[in-house]
């Protein structure tokens, strides 16, 4: 079941199979409803979403800037205001919503996102909130993806989650809660960079409801096609003082952990230049790990709506159009063969494959042994990616 | 190591990243040397190849039609005529040398295959012959590699042997030999199907000589990005008359397994209208196992020529090339994803890279939720992919 919120007017679906050609015009509006929570505690209250705005906000749900109505009940949410599983809902449908307005803006008068709603094909299970827009001016392919779901965990998950050294007894049976955002941008002119993240939370227990685990993980990261040191010199600061904020090493790990992930063996390089990375991040204390991963979400639009800003209107050539579409295949290289994202959702029964594959761009090249030649921009770029730098 | 064949002339570069952006003009011709075969015996005598003909040739090993010198030094081919690795060595340097011939014909006065020769990183490891055609007139991409090499077998690649049922001693380490040629062509009509083939021999055995295994694998399939009956039928009628000539149940199992094979799971669909495809072959006597595959490489030509004759002129739409790059956009997700090949590649410590990846398309387009209207030409090519048919 899929709904898509198109010029206002909200189209329930029976499968995504019957779901034809997106033309891709001005995207409705989702209107959300004010609704009380009960205990009078603001789950969400600004687009700053700090613990100081949320103490003063009026004690009312208010959904109605989200792209689309939460997955989960409204009444549900109102129910557990302080679980959780409730607030990571409420945080990654804000960003969803505010990074997707930023880039509208970017766009100007041309295209919006596209807004669908669907649920996993057992709906007690779940769904997302997939938003794409696609061949505007500025953004060739950008993608906003939410997902919620509870679910079994397949045979092959559980022995990825043991590799990563999960204790889950061999004879239970173990179910997830997932709750994240993730999101690819990939604009049009090169010499604006692509742009990757991903925020995550995951619970798991067994059937009995025992041998519980529950982790954050998540990441941003900046691909270039040229490279300018301005640009990642800002990406980079603005993540550091969302790490600083919370440890004085976050940042240095991250930064690290990211560079040794986003990494094609087979090309001995990175996707890019970075920014960071983590998984099975808990604290004694859930809600300090919470506001690291609410603080690093929020350093998106700063991060990135500068570099947008700066190069949307670069003059461009041929030649580097073709470089930017060489480096989306290394890009498609990286997502289809090593993302843990990508792969967890391949081996998830059911995953609604056009969210998960709405981070490949809409365009992508293959040239048999192009290199660039030796002082070429193209040429200093992969020099980065084979040899990562520090950039703050 | 590299040696490329431009214009006659054979450069010998250091490394693979020295290769400066080829331009794909005219590719020189390797001019082989007739030599004396030992034992007075041809290995290699004709375009036909047949026994019979080989029997009847003059007594010299006359490699002069093939695209570069064989792999192997001639003197190490001379001296052991008989060995499987020699025939299968010049078995397909032959059938390399006359499908590039064949499709330059189709291609007429303007691209010529370029002629890349390669050896491993530790040369003794052996290396190959990669021939590729790019943005020709009438192929997009054109790729067809030979690989004749001997390697220690990594954990990984003997952990995946183990999973297909060799039985591979844990104590001991294994070494193995494999001579393949693969080949994927990409049109430029979205009238002509994309072909790929693969056949290929391996030999492991442990340190000491024991534990000995041998098989013959590969298979050829097409890729229509519309339905032609005929053409589909003509294609897998060749293919069946070839198995027919082996063994009576040959091409109802191999077309079935080239369907299951050929399949991507998370979009539901074969990749294409399949063929043939089969692994771990071995006899009795492996003459017999060699005449098969032999038959079937020899079937590429009379399988796939003529459809390129046929179409290579046909009118084309822009929404027909629209639909032609996002079929191209599912064929890179199957060869990185489930291609046994190219994991096989990506897993061998020091492959060649871009002659594992000569096989993406030079273009391909990603849109979010496409789905052809039912009724069109484009849905009627998705049902043959959910539901594979009987063509012959």
């Amino acid at each position: 079941m899929a709904t898509r919120f198109v010029r206002g007017v909200a189209r329930t679906m029976t499968t995504v199979a019957a779901v034809k050609t997106p033309r891709l015009t001005r995207a409705g509006r989702y209107i959300g409803t004010s609704l009380l929570v009960s205990g009078g505690v603001a789950l969400y209250a600004s687009h700053q979403g700090s613990v100081a705005a949320a103490q003063k906000a009026p004690s009312s749900l208010d959904t109605s800037t989200f792209m689309a109505a939460p997955v989960t009940e409204l009444s549900d949410l109102e129910g557990k205001p302080h679980d959780m599983r409730t607030k990571m809902e409420l945080m990654i449908m804000r960003i969803q919503s505010e990074f997707c307005r930023a880039l509208e803006v970017e766009e100007g008068e041309g295209c919006k996102f596209t807004v669908d709603k669907w649920r996993r094909h057992n709906p007690s299970e779940g769904g997302g909130v997939t938003c794409v827009l696609q061949d505007g001016k500025i953004f060739e392919k950008a993608g906003v993806n939410i997902t919620v779901m509870t679910a079994p965990l397949s045979k092959e998950l559980q022995a990825s989650m043991r590799a990563r050294g999960k204790k889950l007894p061999e004879d239970k049976k173990f179910s997830f809660f997932a709750a994240g955002i993730s999101s690819v941008i990939h604009p049009r002119n090169p010499h604006v960079p692509t742009i990757h993240f991903n925020y995550r939370y995951f619970e798991m227990q067994d059937e009995d409801g025992n041998n519980k685990h529950w982790w954050f993980g998540g990441g941003t990261d900046l691909t270039p096609y040229y490279l300018d040191e301005g640009d990642v010199k800002l990406f980079h600061g603005v993540l550091k003082s969302a790490c600083d904020r919370h440890h004085p090493d976050y940042y240095s790990r991250f930064k690290k952990w990211c560079d040794d992930y986003f990494f094609v063996k087979f090309r001995g390089e990175r996707r890019g230049v970075g920014g960071i990375f983590f998984d099975d991040l808990e604290d004694a204390d859930p809600e300090n790990t919470f506001g690291f991963v609410r603080d690093c979400a929020e350093a998106v639009i700063p991060s990135y709506l500068p570099l947008v800003k700066k190069h949307k209107n670069d003059a461009v050539s041929e030649a580097e159009r073709r470089w930017q579409l060489l480096r989306r295949g290394r890009y498609v290289e990286f997502n289809l063969v090593y993302d843990r994202g990508t792969k967890f959702g391949f081996a998830t029964p059911n995953a609604r494959i056009e969210s998960i594959l709405m981070s490949l761009p809409l365009h992508a090249r293959w040239e048999y042994m192009h290199q660039p030649a030796p002082g070429t921009p193209e040429y200093k770029i992969t020099e980065v990616l084979k040899n990562p730098k520090d950039w703050v």
